[in-house]
């Protein structure tokens, strides 16, 4: 999937910046894991909405992708908690500021806009029209880079991607209809042995309008990775046949003017053949930097490098915070992002007001209070 | 308190080391706030006890000085918690470390001793005797200061300084065991207006070992700042007599071989007398930078200077996070103390063992899970 993000001319999204259309923004952060959620909730408190964008669906970045169920022991004031509870309790701290999410969505350019905003291109990574937006500051927390899902290397794939062909796909309505709307009754074929797989096959079996589809889960061996109770479930589908699974490993297309089949070989070694309307591919996630590598900001061993007073990059109004920076001293925590995701936000917010930011304190503050929607009496 | 702190050898304090009854300490932490616990919490992670020590009682420093039941909005993942469920969760989070803590002391002095460590002298707020630690590292995290008792400003008051007059004492046996020895059926003056002078006179008067003491409470107005049922149950006490309020405020003292009485203004603006043997002064604590200025350390507008790859001061060994420490940009945060904290516990454990720290995670490091006192399957 980078590769084809990096050439964003080959698929089906408009690379030319159209301003009656884009969308003006105060400010955007690029990567909505913890330290960029945190960035929002400074944000927040001094009155700027934030809009976030992450590759993945929901917010939450490696906490949810590499570390949901891991337990986490050094944030301060918090004992234990897991990578998944952290990212919750962060998205209810955020929630008084109302910011907007744009899940499965990478930044595929950015660009100067002549008159100190930024234009930025959002690519739907599920293959939705690209869309873009005009902010006035840009947050990297990038991490380690976007979770992108792992290729699937077939040869003529990409011309079905988008319609026939997805990756990592949630199970939305609107996403569903577009899949119903090609072929009514598809014959789907799941490719995947983790939890992301296991987990996409039962909600399409439960799914109401996925009752005439046929459901084929595909993986290397007859071994699943998920948690007890999703197997339980999938051993009942396979009992009732509602789901098959085949061992094998896709190896060749089978298309004409749209996609038919899917050529494998099975646990045998021998060459087999599926029928197949809708590849579901969940061979998991993993991080790339991308395209943030050719926006022109000063990089040090593939690290942004930022002033420390402000966070701010080599670009006026783009400031980046989290494992993405680098600077003298740097310890990769989260706490460490927490601290600089603060700073970049307070620092954005002095460039947009030009003025210095006057420190308040949540514990007193009438202002702050007001924007968190609480009251207390003096 | 702040005065005479400068000058141990007014008091019965031992201004002379003597490395044979110094406590050999590797980390010693000045100041128990927020920022000093979570220091504690990273150099126990690293497998180093700390000790700390402060002015206050317990732990917490401001966060139960100063807005113990506040809100707190933005610290991390913590929607919201009062400045004392703050404290109590890093006490909680530091607990497997077993942090040894040094209450109502201040240091008085610090000196090399020579080979690289650090002699520091710990006064006792209550008069009890100063103890010598030799530290291999100290980390300096005194915010704005220690919180010492506000003074009373009464010709001759000092000579009865931790014998009849004390300054928020803690009704503890040790202490009240030396105060019934100096005159077993005192009479008892409190004198102060807030919750703390209250609260120590509903102990008074609930102290078994105090049944046979009398107890005035003395405030220049018939008007206590204390939560309602803390104000119900003086009313009762006033009520059965048990507890006399007087309206005034202290002018001069009577003495002769011991302290037996107090010359006060009262309402009307008239001189009276009243009989005291045990004057105890809650007028509130105020932050005192205090010795902390005469080490030697490069300050800039009272506030110390450190470099911000390790936030070590001037002086090897010496390191310092939170309110206390000034660099550009910064931004006076409890995270930010956090931050530092943490930037200062790992520059301080790699100064401790010559050499650069690995760093590890709680997620999945065996090594730290051990410290930490907890277990995780694979």
């Amino acid at each position: 999937m980078t590769d084809t993000l990096r050439t964003p001319a080959d698929r089906n999204l408009s690379p030319v910046f159209d301003e009656a259309t884009a969308q003006e923004v105060d400010a955007l952060i690029v990567g909505a894991g913890p330290v960029g959620m945190f960035a929002a909730f400074q944000l927040g408190l001094q009155g700027v909405q934030a809009h976030l964008c992450d590759s993945l669906p929901q917010m939450g970045g490696q906490c949810i992708a590499l570390y949901a169920d891991k337990p986490i022991y050094d944030i301060p004031g918090i004992a234990l908690c897991t990578g998944r509870e952290l990212a919750a309790k962060l998205q209810g701290q955020i929630q008084p500021f109302h910011p907007v999410f744009h899940g499965q969505s990478q930044v595929a350019q950015m660009l100067p806009h002549g008159d100190g905003r930024w234009r930025v291109q959002l690519q739907a990574i599920d293959g939705a029209p690209a869309q873009w937006l005009l902010g006035r500051i840009v947050l990297i927390t990038a991490g380690v880079g976007a979770f992108v899902p792992k290729q699937l290397r077939l040869e003529g794939l990409e011309a079905w991607l988008g319609s026939q062909v997805f990756y990592h796909p949630v199970l939305g309505d609107a996403w569903l209809d577009q899949v119903l709307a090609e072929q009514a009754a598809p014959r789907i074929v799941v490719n995947g042995g983790d939890e992301s797989a296991v987990e996409a096959v039962l909600a399409a079996a439960a799914h109401p309008a996925l009752q005439a589809a046929s459901l084929v889960l595909m993986h290397r061996r007859d071994q699943f990775n998920a948690p007890e109770a999703m197997l339980q479930n999938l051993a009942q589908l396979r009992a009732s046949g509602r789901v098959q699974v085949v061992i094998g490993m896709p190896q060749t297309i089978d298309a004409d003017s749209r996609l038919q089949g899917l050529g494998y070989v099975d646990a045998e070694g021998k060459d087999q053949q599926l029928a197949c309307d809708q590849l579901w591919v969940y061979q998991g996630l993993s991080p790339k930097l991308g395209p943030l590598l050719d926006w022109n900001l000063a990089l040090e061993k593939k690290q942004l490098q930022v002033a420390t007073d402000t966070f701010q990059t080599s670009a006026a109004g783009i400031y980046a915070a989290g494992d993405i920076v680098s600077y003298p001293g740097k310890r990769k925590l989260i706490l460490t992002g927490f601290y600089e995701a603060t700073m970049a936000a307070m620092a954005a917010i002095e460039y947009l007001r030009g003025e210095k930011l006057l420190l308040e304190y949540t514990t007193t503050s009438k202002r702050l209070h007001a924007r968190l929607g609480v009251s207390h009496p003096d």
